[in-house]
């Protein structure tokens, strides 16, 4: 089979985002576009990947990794010397070559096998990617010949008034035979207004060379989208969010308004679970089947198992298992395990902590460094006092222990099972298993006094 | 009058929705799909409705109780099988019967009585409920006669290149004169490619016996939409949220974005109230006038009077009466009555629970099992401690009490009027009125000791 | 140069929006519809403006208050008679008259300046705003002559067939001769159906005294909205949000979604700011660069520096300085200033508050007017008692404090630098430096007690 390469045009400033952000690393539903491009080529097994980035593009580098290989574009000189750059790594070999911008993220790795496909079928040295516009103006044009063969490209400027009305545009990406590509690029030259040198131009020679040059037209035009401004990359957004939520969908998952919920790359969804509006789900998160997504919840690279019920929560780099649920108004936070059954009511903070099966953390509750057993039930106001104003220290707490409202656990401290805490104790010794703890002062009233308290008349 | 009749076909298994919910129970606008095309046939006055189900769809008939009857279409044998067993129950009558699928939620009454005055006025034996579409490729052509009366429906498949240019469809819902449906039923076969007994076949038939076979157009096309998938069925949500959303508009309510408004069919909203975006309000929800219902709330089954400010709240099986307020991030569970005036603050979980006129509960506090009266100041991070590890208990709090912050009121207790409750103190014993009440140690400062804790350096 | 004067018409009752709100005042994206108007007129360096408002209006002349002149319209007798009441302020005026509906918001003061040039280099006396309309059935048409000027303006049912095709419709915005104007309103009569004084019979007089009338075709013809309904409120509201939004994206502010994203009139962001969707920004909101707004964020009337990290918070007329960070769920109330490097965690209230630079409040916290140092630590749940039932009280905390959880501190009270409060105390007297401070019981053990408790078996 032939080999196949990828030029990923990543070097343009990208002055029109006005960022200082690397214009191909802002995010489109959570990856940065230069990596939905990569990820793409790859999926379409492409063998070779050759980045093409600018100076300062580190974050491009460190991003990708070893995905790609890279060459640095010094100057912003054209296109067609970007391309060039690639040379020392891949202009000696035999194979098929795409070149795509940085700055389309909706392009998918059908559309690039399709394209390279079209392109070995058909023999040709260059085949154009075009999408058909219903107002073509401003774009460059793919004007064929009788046979289908692409005769040129015409940028507006220069294009006759037949040209004008062709409705077949230039989408930017390419596929060309590798070597014709890169002895072509040698004699492309930048003889024009901008003094670029252009890639388009490598067509005019092959065509000059009478070589075949073809067009492959998207057969999805929003994937041609190149953003050069922020309104064009919230496009891009809400293109992909459609495209995903879609494809949960058909899945099976109930998304009650998929205008308004937000699912990122990889997240992975199970059947029967309904997602109601303004959720985010976003980096490596996977939800099982039979879950509820209550509105406004927000998940990052947690892990849902199945028929768990989360109302309005916040949940990081967390866990919750099976028949668990959590909310309104709740947070886990990184390394956070909430086991079977367990409950998680509101206004209630879990850090790095394990809660047993079917334990209860009602309300208004801080969990922070602690191991909680079974059947446990936290009242309302406990505070896990983890830190000493130096280190953070672990609590225990073990089975079917009954913790009263308010109470403070001084870490480092054991609370051992069956155990029993008075409501408003301030707990700084370990509590043996069976024993009840109580740490408050008693009750005075004192009588006739109301009249004497500062309160309002 | 013409008695009439509605046969609902909801056998269907939809495999497409990926589910284990049965396919009409999927909810539009939280009312499973059947139930919308049930109630607008009961507001159509239709007086016999017979709903047709698959087997294992008990949740149909629990849903529907005894809105309809019921028939068991045991083998899922086509449309025309579905509806041949409604014979046993309205196969006798004479009158006018539609046919309506369970799956298109969206159909009003103004469209079944439309329909059925058409087919009545018409003298037609049979009518078809047409839709006039852009793109009717896919779609049963309905092919007029030059008087305007239905010749035939025509498959894609089957249609001629001119049958093809008809733009006007078949929607799949039907009306009939009941005795000859039930006797054409008789001689409809399943002698095609699927061996189905398909219920287009009853139009022929009576065609071919020379009746008048009738077409009536859809006003507005979008209720035609049938639900096949979870594609459509956020489509059919999307489509009901607009219909509700601007007929409360229309009413003198303000949604600041309708698009992002969530209004469940029976909710009820009085003038001059404003919603802003993200809000969700379900159930059987009533919200009076000139009230403010903040970005994101969530109101569920609840009523709300008037002049009332809600803030990013959740509120479920709860009220409000006049010029309370609540939020932002407040949570009403059950059985919780705001009454007049009164005032809930952030972080504020209020259970199975009164709050006299005017009562403040600020911040950061939990009242579960209580009634309070009047006037009445509870300070941050009070919690009602109204379970004791194996049952609930109940507090009252008298008129113009002053509960301390960080108070533990340990149920059962009393704090009688007038009583002042210092903060920090844990009250197991009845407060009497006009005392203070304090359970707490005295302060003590060591000096020097800052040094000698263990805080950061 | 010529003097430029504005009538806003203002006195409609607009009793489609079912509404006590006097209808102008009707808010789009925070600001009133005449607001709108107003404003765009003072920018389109209008000298004079002069608002024609009913009976009961004093709302409107309150909200403008001397952007503005006033006149009353006492009887709703017809747009003519509206304009009249302006004759007393403006009537002897030379110079050039936009007749502006106050319930149209979206037009801009560049359509306004340009509608007044074309009209001024035209040397015309009355100049109408049109518009494009791709169905134009209902609307005022506008006749053109060959040479281009307006023969007439024909309502609907007035209309010949050759005048119903035409797509140029009369938007309700018109540019006088200030003399002429007033000149010909005195012939204006009511002989029509509905009894009214009609301004677009202006036009006409004009046109009868062989003057010349001009036609200025809108460029953006969603500018011509105007407002009848609450539907089309929030179309306008809509319209008005895509505009903001997109102007915020082309300065180089990220929105993952414009759609869901509520930025009022006056708010400014600065570059490389994320926001994401569900966020609200209100009334004067300033926000600075490279800041992270996170999903349903509400900030109103605050200012945000640089690099701050908002979660899912409302913050209401507060401050947060460079490098601070909130949420999720947090809750600054006015006059909070939050300094640099402070971080607010979850559940935290704060009011009328300083909090000191790197100071701490993690969670489930309320600091109500108090004065934070340095280098704090608020333990989980501490409460500033800010309240005795009377009056409010000030706290001061020192440098490098550390506020073990679950205190309280009573106010009026003062924490010195370099202190420690144990955890479950409530401080009544003041802390001086270098101390600890500690209020609490004592904890005792009892064993074999857990089998006495009520707890569940």
């Amino acid at each position: 089979m032939t080999k196949r390469f990828a030029v990923v045009l990543a070097a343009g400033q990208g002055t029109r985002m006005k960022s200082k952000l690397y214009k191909v690393m802002h995010p489109v539903m959570g990856k940065p576009m230069v990596g939905h491009v990569v990820d793409q080529a790859l999926e379409a097994a492409i063998d070779n990947i050759v980045t093409v980035t600018g100076v300062g593009a580190e974050t491009v580098q460190d991003y990708l990794g070893d995905k790609s290989k890279y060459v640095l574009q010094e100057q912003q000189l054209g296109t067609a010397h970007a391309v060039q750059q690639a040379e020392p790594i891949i202009g000696e070999e035999e194979g098929t070559t795409v070149v795509i911008c940085g700055d389309t993220p909706l392009l998918t790795k059908e559309t690039l096998e399709g394209l390279m496909n079209h392109h070995e079928d058909a023999g040709a040295k260059a085949t154009v990617l075009t999408a058909h516009a219903d107002e073509p103006f401003g774009y460059g044009r793919v004007i064929r010949m009788n046979d289908g063969s692409v005769s040129k490209i015409v940028e507006q400027k220069d294009a006759s008034e037949e040209e004008q009305a062709v409705q077949e545009i230039n989408t930017g990406t390419y596929c060309f035979d590798n070597k014709a590509l890169f002895e072509a690029l040698k004699k492309v030259d930048n003889d024009n207004a901008q003094g670029e040198f252009y890639l388009p131009d490598v067509m005019e020679i092959l065509k000059n060379q009478q070589e075949l040059i073809s067009g492959y037209q998207l057969p999805v035009k929003e994937e041609a989208l190149g953003v050069n401004d922020r309104v064009a990359l919230a496009e891009a957004n809400r293109l992909m969010k459609k495209r995903i939520n879609e494809q949960h969908m058909r899945n099976g998952v109930t998304l009650v308004d998929p205008d308004q919920t937000y699912i990122e790359n990889n997240v992975k969804i199970g059947q029967d679970t309904l997602i109601e509006p303004g959720v985010y789900l976003k980096g490596e998160t996977v939800i099982g089947e039979d879950c509820f997504i209550g509105a406004h919840s927000i998940i990052e690279n947690s892990t849902i198992h199945s028929n768990v019920k989360v109302t309005s929560s916040h949940i990081e780099e967390a866990v919750m298992e099976n028949n668990s649920d959590i909310g309104p108004n709740s947070h886990l936070r990184p390394q956070s395990l909430i086991k079977e059954g367990a409950h998680i009511g509101n206004y209630v903070e879990i850090k790095k902590s394990t809660i047993g099966k079917r334990s209860k953390v009602g309300h208004l509750t801080y969990v922070g460094d602690a191991t909680l057993g079974q059947n446990i039930n936290l009242g309302c106001g406990t505070v896990f006092v983890n830190y000493d104003g130096k280190q953070k220290h672990h609590i225990n707490v073990g089975d079917n222990s009954f913790i009263g409202c308010n109470t403070n656990l001084i870490a480092p401290v054991d609370v051992e099972a069956n155990t029993y805490i008075a409501a408003g104790s301030t707990i700084t010794d370990n509590v043996p298993a069976e024993s009840l703890a109580i740490a408050r002062a008693r009750q005075v009233n004192k009588a006739d006094y109301f009249k004497k308290m500062p309160h309002k008349d």
